[in-house]
């Protein structure tokens, strides 16, 4: 029996999630806004109740301390000492870290270098994991990659078709994302399905603000719809996924933006966003859409249309596909969005069932139970999957 | 009986192909090279021999004129009388024409207007257009859009996930190219299977130098993957094709380079070139993977690749595809590449065969007789097209 807490550190907040281990029950859980900023908020749920609490927090390392006492205040724990082991979320691990792993002096520096890659993250994650390692040197700690999952794609996956020389020398590649998520959703697919994971070919469909789509074939991620950033693939809630290169110039001279300024557009005000004109919000569109507004229901088509269409490309990609997954918050409450994507796909073995398409965020089967290729909602689970990489790793 | 030429002008060429109308009978045809610069190459094909000739033209006007003069002192026609109609490829018609158009003044500078949506094309079409309209202003001539086909897109497909107002000020959507050619291998393809081709559901792969995959449903495009300019969608011989636009501020960053630097290399540098690092030819890429070159190998992979996935995407998008159609260069001539594109579609009903796949550059079915889907190669022909729109819309 240990204690492992999973850490996700964004540039002003920090997630937390507490877990008994092997049990993998969640012991408490929280989250913390507006560090560094004027009122900070703390919340954890203790007990089954939610408790809440402004603060000022001017750094990072002020909230862990805050977090760590408040476990102990609370009677979550009665000592720090509880506390075998911790799991930090760390975005980007470039083509250096292809699994999990230990924290060590050298490997965040590694990560500190890697921020080139992921500006807005890494440093934020590393951020956090010094914090942690402040106040709790002696508790092992493990790195959980965002892109690791994803280090398993061919050369003919990954590789732009850009002069070459441009990923020996600059590492221009497709990394991918969401990785822990794609993980374990393939993985719970696979029991759910009751067959090895070696033998399966999966299509997850992580559908959140972000969103991404992975071909996970004998339970390795052979290709994924994210890119060398975040910004690639579908369109996303503020995001545009891929659009015509030669756009960006175009855009920069009508406009009269930077490179800079232009990417920030297609980050922050494309995607749903961009096409609905009002919200990157899905139920706010959904909402829209059946009051009749044509530009939200323009907007879920051009989303859904766009995983509609990479699942065909992926069930090409790998000869066939055995079942497709629905995960993160659109794919798991949306049957809106799971309708239109799955709309159109019995030539390639998808039978699916509308009523069953009606469950909102637990495990179901949505795929009629003839249909050759099942269809399922699996909720994702990412901190999960930190808490077991912690336990693997340092041996807990 | 008329006669109608066909006039294909490029920045610094001038291709034209002289038809015997409605018997599509070829009666000759030609190149005029290095217009403008030194040491023009003049080549014209007639009864059956081909004739070279070295001469200086120093613009396209004066190109116009050696051409048809050689049409008489070859005997090919008697006087320039004959010829009853000209028809010119135009890149770019934007959303104004999803037809051919018969040309007028207002025409012409409609064309010069949307310049800006094709800046390299429009511009040398219509400089081919107002040398012949010098020549012979009293023939009707005729303008063919490599737009126009695709115009029939609907706007889930045209429209990118950009902000909604990029659409209707600066005219950002997906256009798609090659459209001539997409639009007569479908019609040829409804021939050869001896269906009507309103019940269609066929993917054409235009796989030249430029590239281009196009869903026709009924005969009209659904879906193609150039996009606002041709450097979209699959990897080419010297274009990357879709990447994550990210990269752009990246590459520019790290290499110093303004946007429209680092555009020119994604149109010139990349694709099948920047890969292999040698050569944007795929017949050397061929030759050389055949050797062993790992890089060569790899291109082919990453070509073939893309292009596979096209396929799953677009019959997804169709629910479902009835025929795939190969053609231009590398699609009519290249057993290995169309190898790779169909190798592990089964799933889909695509069954090939070997053996038949080793046609070079002749209509063909390649699929298996018992195959589901078929799968055809057709040499394009986008010559006929623009003799027949003109036939059709001069009234000849």
């Amino acid at each position: 029996m240990s204690k492992i807490i999973a850490i996700n550190a964004g540039s002003s907040s920090l997630k937390f999630q507490l877990f008994d281990m092997p049990s993998e029950k969640v012991v408490t859980k929280g989250l913390v806004e507006r560090i560094g900023l004027d009122q900070s908020v703390f919340t954890i749920v203790a007990n089954g109740e939610k408790i809440k609490e402004m603060t000022d927090l001017p750094d990072h390392s002020v909230a862990v301390k805050l977090l760590l006492s408040k476990l102990t205040k609370l009677h979550i724990i009665e000592s720090l000492n509880e506390i075998d082991g911790i799991g930090h979320r760390v975005v980007h691990g470039g083509e250096k870290f292809t699994d999990s792993v230990i924290l060590t002096e050298s490997v965040i520096q590694e990560i500190e270098e890697l921020a080139e890659l992921a500006p807005l993250h890494n440093p934020a994650n590393v951020v956090g994991i010094r914090a942690f390692n402040e106040v709790l040197p002696n508790v092992p700690a493990v790195a959980v990659f965002d892109t690791a999952f994803h280090q398993s794609m061919p050369e003919k996956s990954f590789l732009y078709s850009l002069p070459y020389e441009y990923y020996e020398k600059f590492g221009i590649r497709k990394y991918g994302f969401h990785g822990t998520s794609h993980k374990y959703v393939s993985g719970r697919a696979a029991e759910l399905l009751g067959r090895p994971i070696e033998q399966l070919r999966l299509i997850s469909c992580h559908l959140g603000n972000g969103a991404s789509i992975a071909a996970i074939e004998g339970g390795k991620s052979i290709d994924t719809s994210m890119g060398f950033t975040p910004l690639a693939g579908v369109a996303m809630g503020t995001r545009s996924g891929n659009i015509d290169p030669a756009l960006i110039p175009f855009i920069m001279e009508k406009t009269g933006k930077t490179a800079d300024e232009v990417l920030q557009i297609l980050n922050n005000k494309s995607g749903i966003l961009g096409v609905s004109g009002f919200s990157s919000d899905l139920r706010d569109i959904e909402k829209s859409a059946s009051e009749g507004n044509e530009r939200a229901e323009l907007a879920l088509e051009v989303f859904a249309g766009r995983i509609h269409k990479y699942i065909g490309s992926y069930a090409a990609r790998m000869s066939g596909v055995d079942a497709i997954i629905f995960t993160a918050g659109i794919g798991e409450n949306s049957d809106v969005i799971r309708a239109k994507v799955m709309n159109g796909l019995e030539f390639m073995g998808i039978y699916w069932d509308p009523t069953l398409n009606q469950v909102r965020g637990e495990e179901a089967f949505i795929s009629y139970p003839h249909s050759p290729v099942k269809v399922m909602v699996i909720p994702t689970n990412e901190e999960v999957m930190i808490a077991r990489d912690v336990s693997r790793l340092a041996d807990l």
